[in-house]
């Protein structure tokens, strides 16, 4: 039997397992903290004010950018980029998008073609979905008012060149999706130029489900996507006018947000390289019959790709991985009908193995004999 | 001294403490579960799908509504009741509110009315906030599309005749908001003809932060409010059709609710007896100068009440609360400056004392002891 240290590999989905400090700081929070976030006058709030501010810090170092207070905690990334999508109040007009995006955004963008003639375009890229940046120019128009980049697919795990793509798009705004990137490959916010920047806590960050958010560079354009109490402001039926107040209504998820800074201060260093990744799927890819979804340059590579195999259908690799040797996996579309089309996998879609940091080499190893097995 | 079995009474923001439970399950989630919810087709995923339903289930029967699966999951109450407010589409016409409303309704209101001319006018109501059944026929008019009330109030703690009122309101959808009154107080969302229903799980349910949502009766009427993944329907760039995939985007607080469930399948007797609140009540009343803001009826007071005190500003009496005795309570607008205003409490406001079931007989008859000291 192959050996595992974890035959989890959905962590493209949600990451596990976490830092045994996720569970620890949560269990305290609950136990010893629980205070509220910036409301009333007493220790309990304003530890845990502090403790979200912090927080909050630490996510803008991550995501590369210097304003801090811009970044809002929200419930999950897809949340963060509705935030976005819903105030940027897009009319006729278009919107460029890489051809590798989610339903995160590309539902949001359906709804802006139903309701306000926002029409969306592919940036240029080659054959895996890489945008090639020297082509940009050529496709945009007066009309184009926003760009919009998945950072690593959760396809093919291919990482854009957001830092080359910036250059070429002049001033059109950029939002960054970097649900799947974060924690798993650099992020520099302000060196790229972002405007918007969408983000979850729960996958490479290695924190909690609940957590997520969106960065905006310039919150005086964008007005808040729903309204409520801040705790600031009270006397007055109108919303803020700063971040992060404007765009965070109701009570915070503080307890998740406990867990996340755990998460970012106990985060692991990886225990499998890229090398290592590299000879799998170079292993993986000779097997006959058998496509890789991945980028094709080596340094383009995330942490995760998929498989497809012309013999078996996606589901049913998936249960025999699971069945012969209890390996957790996706399969199917991962909510990216749009990445599968562009890669020619709809509507079955692939099995997608995402790796964590707690995957050690050998896993890799394994899992190339595992596959070897059930593709037989 | 006085004795207090727990000096929190800060329960109208965040309940605090929660049943110890709660951080086993939530940690046992972390630690052993960690599935996402509805994606892909393993174990580990099966029974986070499932856990998920039974807290929906559990949400429905507390909600008194048979159809879980128009219970929602959104991060707090606030979101719950703009994905309603938002989604209605209300457009030149009027609103009917209860004096006592939040923030998190008014903030919403006050959008409409700049952008969509949708204005609002109170429900009749006495001195207390307590709305007359009997006189709502007075006030529609044909451009009244909602009625909108606060079950229990943030403020002054009056627990609102629903029953009776849903009997005057004739086909006008009723939304509730039962943020502060779910877990203390029965709520009968079918037999009161509710349409809309938002609720928090961190309050009166004893359960974490980040979680909450609402309740839609005809989930056909109610467009999503954000847009992205479901781990349904996912060929499709539009939003699966059916409740709850339409209105939940994105990764669910997976961990969250976990720990909402163990809350509610913990929650202890209440330790305290309305009894000794009117007691508490009544003799606070004695005091010079000092107004309880509660309801006339002792029957329709819930789990909170709030003090003024003609001689002291209420951040003053905070301060000597917890500097004295450390007590913690919120002092100020409770982001209800409606409801303040209404009292003739504004832009002062009040300090407010929350109970939650850990509370005692003995901590109230000692709050009156430290009151009387504080107040001197």
């Amino acid at each position: 039997m192959p050996h595992f240290s974890n035959t989890y590999f959905d962590n493209g989905s949600t990451s596990w397992p976490k830092p045994p400090e996720v569970a620890e700081a949560m269990s305290d929070f609950l136990l010893n903290g629980g205070g509220t976030y910036g409301r009333a006058a007493y220790g309990r709030v304003y530890q845990t004010s502090m403790m979200v501010e912090e927080c909050r810090n630490e996510i803008a170092n991550l995501l590369g950018v210097r304003e801090s207070a811009n970044v809002v905690f929200t419930a999950n990334a897809t949340q963060g980029i509705n935030s976005v999508l819903s105030g940027l109040e897009l009319n006729d007009c278009e919107v460029l998008v890489s051809p590798l995006e989610h339903n995160a955004v590309m539902r949001p963008l359906e709804f802006l073609k139903q309701t306000r003639n926002v029409t969306w375009k592919f940036l240029p890229a080659s054959e895996d979905g890489c945008i090639i940046p020297q082509k940009i120019p050529q496709v945009i128009t007066p009309k184009t008012k926003l760009v919009i980049i998945n950072h690593q697919s959760n396809v093919n795990g291919l990482v854009q060149p957001v830092g080359e793509v910036s250059g070429f798009i002049g001033d059109i705004p950029l939002m960054l999706d970097v649900t799947q990137s974060l924690g798993n490959t650099d992020v520099k916010g302000d060196l790229w130029g972002a405007d918007f920047i969408a983000f979850t806590g729960h996958k490479g960050l290695l924190g909690p489900t609940g957590t997520g958010g969106f960065y905006v560079r310039r919150s005086d354009d964008l007005p808040p996507f729903w309204r409520g109490g801040t705790g600031s402001r009270s006397e007055s039926f109108e919303m803020p006018l700063f971040a992060p107040d404007k765009y965070e209504a109701g009570t915070h998820n503080t307890v998740g947000i406990s867990g996340l800074s755990a998460a970012i201060a106990n985060k692991p260093e990886s225990n499998w390289t890229k090398n290592h990744l590299n000879e799998l799927i170079t292993g993986l890819k000779k097997i006959k019959g058998v496509r890789i979804l991945t980028a094709d340059e080596p340094d383009q590579r995330g942490s995760l790709f998929s498989l497809v195999y012309e013999s078996l259908k996606p589901s049913t690799i998936a249960r025999r991985l699971y069945e012969n040797y209890h390996i957790e996996i996706r399969a199917g579309l991962h909510c990216a009908p749009q990445a599968h089309r562009y890669l020619s996998t709809f509507p079955a879609g692939a099995v997608r193995i995402a790796l964590s940091p707690y995957h050690s080499n050998e896993d890799l190893e394994s899992l190339g004999m595992v596959f070897r097995d059930v593709l037989d």
